[in-house]
């Protein structure tokens, strides 16, 4: 009996387990998974990021470098054509290229030289004016220019008897007092460590600027294209009156050579400026008032300025490239730099497209080798005329705004790919994603990360985290991610790899903008071996295969909401009371960043409590769109009505100088000097904005419905 | 042996069910289907559609009415209160009510009489005035403000020798000619068929207005608060100074009945004015210059105008109310109507209320009784102070502007749900959704649906579709759907009942905006029985559950190119030569519709050709979002800068009054007419705008990469 029982439960366990194998998979019925099942729910492949670290290649970035440098490629210029073809080329490649890529034109707005047929010629005759010099950045340009593209000392010529001059913020603000002309150069003290002599102290013996260094740069308090704002500059486009552009310095402004500078400073007459004016030329810098000094041989003469400069519509290309996205195409992750240079553009901007095209070499490969297809779409732009206002980038975004608004999850740029040698990595941007570099290694270290590095180099203690890698805010315009951030709230990067700062003045590397931005140059002085810009890649391509194949977007809102309550504690401490006594209260913008701390809370701790790759597809979407639109709800097309493209009241630039919400600061900071009613209005208006973008952005944190 | 043979097997098998069971149902693996996978892919459920038609009461809606009409309720008075509490009670019922419902407050700018203290008294004297009359809308307001809301004929009184005010436009035109007050009155030509007498032919005789009614009504230019314009109106929000207001008339206007209006035309002296001025007094309706006539008992007299209205900061509530979705609560579908009358309201607005709380009380049923949950969220508004310039939901769009963008699938009005007796549906919207009116039938008849009837009563012929029923368009801003449409860009639809126009005169039912808008009149008179109500309801309700619960949204887009090249036609026509002389193209414009087209084609190709059920839910919700946000792609803050609201580049009102973009065409009727080269260049500019717009929604609906 017993023998025949154990048959008896062995045979009804093989039938059971027969009929659980049929159950399971033999029945094609609503309960089995469909094939997406598994597609929808795939979280980010870590052996995928592994294999792109591994395989970027410094010398592959290189020759990628040496490549793009070959000729001088300006905005529109035949060898930015050749640029364009290059990247096509290389992003069409049938091995290592992307799904597809194309160019798209626009006809802008741009300046040019034509030496055959100069514009006009300003002649500045000191004999009836004042020669001033100013050198430091800071009396050079009001604060909200405060990048390095647009931030150069400046040496400007005025009539006598406006002694303002010598107090304006910029050469802009010059023109007023009468200034007609202003000359720029600039000082060795500030980008050379002192060094002059080209002998033995400057590049091609070390990475300073030789005398004839001259560094360019573009001024425009806007960006994108001047004559069509909002628009994209296509061929029927309704362009404004160039007499209506604003934003534009009203007089010329020509960048020289230090050794030029050299020769007109010394010799100038008057007064000795002050001693945070003085550089590193061995003479006293005067102000020059009346003119040269009795006794230079420049005595009685004039300088003269000859403007070669027309203005011309020219068509300039972006060079557009895609991965498709298999299980959200219609989600973007954008990555991009520009093309054009001022001259050969070794660093600015060819170390970032040397970068670009060796991550997409890399994921292009693992792409065409059926290897890995990212989640999300990625978008690739080699952005055209950046170097006069940001406006390939610009008018993409103008162009494509509703699909680009909708539909993007983050912009990262890499521009100047690497500064210079020293170890620390600088990033602006604004969501904290702190792990991430701990995958990615330090340039010759086996050791250490990117991570440790920055957090060495450049690290702040946040109430939530204690001491972590400090991240930039990208309030200024200084690179293309400004259209992305500023106009469309879309969440950016800024990566690059730069130089110790404490151990030289240098504000950039110090052949920025000039003609010796060579790939000599950069292979000597700024990477050899080209290992920074490998571990750049490789920190750009993992935030971007994260943000493009994490189930959950790699944001956090918490962080956000720490950002808010430092802006907070210092408006409290700075408007608190002068708003008071102007019967505006405070308070209501407390209660938004209080608001706005609890939804993000509550939204992590959903986060936290679910188990997306088992719940539905929906719901990851659904938190997902709102860490992705987070930074949408901070915009408000009326807020700065007068600003192009400005419309994100938490990080819009400012003149005020202070860590805290722009259009408060601005407003409450002229209110406060000049005392008028009407900007008292103004300041409260601006609070209000500031409220209601708030509290809408924490309504979007917060639940649903 | 047999017998032991069959048990075995018998044993086996059950056995083997019972494996069978356990591998499909038990065995949570990756190859078994999650719980989700059914609610994701669900669509609409045909027969809970039925059940929520069938259980629409006719007697339910006349009892809500009875209710909602028991006291006047003007914004903010005493009786709105108690409106207020009793939305709030139905809605928080434990068996019918909504899964939430709240009251959100706003501090908004109000003007009401106060008879204790006359704020100012306005003496207009016929001796040195002449008394102008006008009677036809066409000539008393200007053509954007077309909605009937705000269109009256008026009487003026002016200053001699000033006849141009006979040609203004409208009241408020009239204005820079040195009229200083108002009298508005409805002529019984116009709205009563010529019915005067209050012994047999008006109220409560018949729906005609009595002698004594006063049509009131509101005019402003913009909507929304007019103190808080882009901002909620909070206790502490910024409010521009009153001074600075603008959009509403300089001068008090006075509504009148028209008893007291024949006392004065008829006493008019001056040249008889024109005939179309004529109504239906019988008299002669003369200019009135200067004066009364001389034989006239008013001869020598004054009219005077006590002005006794006060502005004041008033709170105004909306009361909210939800249905949570389940699948997609991230996606919201709106529905709403104001709860504000001017004094019993029956009609305007209660009879959409009445109706509105039916459509809550049926759904809420279905969902406290676990029968239904739709699919997106569905949200009710009860918005407050819509009379005075459509307040509540326009500081309802500000306040959440964000997270309504974001995820609003569409928003319906239900304002006058039923205007008359005779059989035909009105309908305002933007997307066609032929399909759905098969389902109800027409009030009293058992054969005919809606649609059959609509077709018969208001039809045009499609390219696409042959005869169809016509569709209006939300040009304007005359209901609640305002901010939705304009502000928002959310796709609209005002739906409502309305009386066979070719019997009648009238262009509104008689008793709009007077107080015999009452519980009587309306059943007496506008739907005894309110089976047209339960029309209306049925209607709404039935586009309200397929918005919520349809799998793949019910919108049509290529139906909005079939709009687009009405429009385009349209200005080709009218346009294409005045353009190219001043060398502006209209070629991209076509060009931008084309494309439009095309990305339509494609998309619903792709709709057809998709299985939507059972492929990945993220494709479906992809499709959607092209869908949900196409009216989105529309907008444009800075199309229209200084029209508060209106961003929407095809929908926005427009005073050159044909059936074309309105951008364009009001900025070429000006140009045309002033011939100024800066006029000439808006209109250039709205082109462009135009077809960025029209590229940029073409975009959206394109491949999504």
């Amino acid at each position: 009996m017993l023998k025949k029982v154990l048959l008896g439960s062995l045979g009804a366990a093989l039938v059971l387990t027969a009929g659980i194998l049929l159950g399971h998979f033999g029945i094609q019925r609503g309960s089995t998974a469909p094939d997406w099942v598994m597609d929808v729910t795939q979280d980010v492949d870590e052996a995928l990021i592994q294999k792109f670290i591994a395989e970027v290649d410094n010398i592959a970035i290189q020759e990628n470098l040496r490549e793009l440098t070959k000729v001088p490629h300006m905005a529109t210029s035949p060898g930015d054509e050749q640029t364009v073809q290059y990247m096509l080329k290389r992003w069409q490649d049938p091995d290592t290229g992307l799904d597809q890529a194309w160019r798209e034109e626009y006809k802008v707005y741009l300046s040019f030289p034509d030496p055959n047929t100069p514009n006009k010629v300003t002649v500045v005759s000191p004999s009836d004016a004042v020669l001033y010099t100013a050198r430091e950045k800071e009396k050079a340009y009001s604060s909200d220019q405060e990048d390095p593209e647009v931030v150069q000392p400046y040496a400007a010529y005025a009539p006598a008897g406006h002694p303002k001059v010598a107090d304006t913020q910029n050469a802009i603000n010059a023109a007023p007092y009468g200034v007609i002309g202003v000359l720029v150069y600039t000082d060795p003290w500030d980008i050379n460590d002192g060094k002059m002599s080209d002998n033995n102290e400057t590049y091609p013996y070390s990475w300073y600027m030789p005398p004839s260094g001259v560094e360019r740069g573009s001024f425009n308090t806007h960006y994108g294209d001047m004559l069509t704002p909002y628009l994209a500059a296509k061929d029927d486009t309704y362009r404004i009156p160039e007499k209506n552009i604003t934003g534009i310095p009203p007089i010329p402004t020509q960048p020289i050579g230090f050794e030029d500078a050299y020769a007109l400073i010394c010799e100038l007459g008057g007064e000795p400026a002050p001693s945070e004016w003085q550089g590193a030329f061995n003479c006293t810098y005067n102000f020059g008032g009346p003119g040269f000094k009795p006794t230079s041989n420049f005595n009685n003469s004039d300088v003269k300025l000859d403007i070669y400069n027309r203005e011309e519509l020219k068509n300039s290309a972006n060079v557009m490239g895609v991965i498709r996205g298999s299980v959200e195409p219609d989600r973007y992750v954008i990555y991009g730099n520009h093309r054009d240079s001022w001259v050969h553009g070794a660093i600015d901007p060819s170390s970032g497209t040397s970068v670009m095209l060796e991550v997409t070499r890399v994921l292009g490969r693992m792409v065409k080798q059926g290897k890995w297809r990212p989640r999300r779409s990625i978008i690739f732009g080699s952005w055209g005329a950046e170097e006069f206002g940001l406006i390939g980038s610009t008018e993409y975004t103008e162009e494509y705004y509703s699909k680009l608004s909708e539909r993007s999850v983050a912009y990262i740029n890499v521009d100047i790919a690497v500064f210079g040698k020293s170890k620390s990595v600088k990033n602006k941007f604004l969501f904290t994603m702190t792990a991430y570099e701990q995958w990615v290694k330090t340039p010759g270290s086996d050791s250490s990360s990117v991570y440790d590095n920055w957090i060495r180099y450049f690290n702040r203690t946040s109430p939530a985290y204690g001491v972590i890698p400090n991240v930039g805010f990208l309030t200024g315009a200084g690179s293309d991610y400004a259209a992305f951030i500023h106009f469309l709230g879309i969440t950016s990067m800024d990566i690059s790899y730069t130089y110790d700062r404490t151990k030289t003045r240098a504000r950039i590397y110090p052949a920025y903008h000039t003609a010796y931005d060579t790939f000599d140059y950069a292979s000597k002085f700024i990477d050899p071996g080209f290992t920074s810009h490998q571990t750049v890649a490789r920190t750009a391509g993992n935030v971007l295969m994260r943000l493009a194949d994490s189930l959950l977007l790699p944001f956090n809102c918490s962080d956000y909401a720490e950002t808010l309550e430092g802006y907070l504690s210092k408006a409290m401490e700075l408007y608190t009371d002068g708003l008071a006594a102007h019967m505006i209260s405070i308070e209501p913008l407390q209660t938004a960043v209080r608001n706005f701390r609890s939804a993000a809370a509550r939204l992590d701790q959903l986060i936290r409590d679910s188990d997306l790759a088992n719940e539905t597809p929906l719901k990851v979407r659904r938190i997902n769109d709102q860490l992705m639109l987070l930074d949408r709800a901070f915009l408000d097309p009326v807020a700065f009505p007068d600003r192009y493209g400005y419309r994100h009241v938490i990080w819009a630039s400012s003149k005020a100088g202070q860590a805290t919400f722009p259009g408060l600061a601005d407003a409450y900071t002229r209110a406060a000097s000049t005392g008028l009613d009407n900007d008292w209005k103004e300041a409260h208006r601006q609070l209000s904005i500031l409220i209601q973008a708030i509290q809408g952005a924490a309504h979007t944190l917060g639940d649903t419905i």
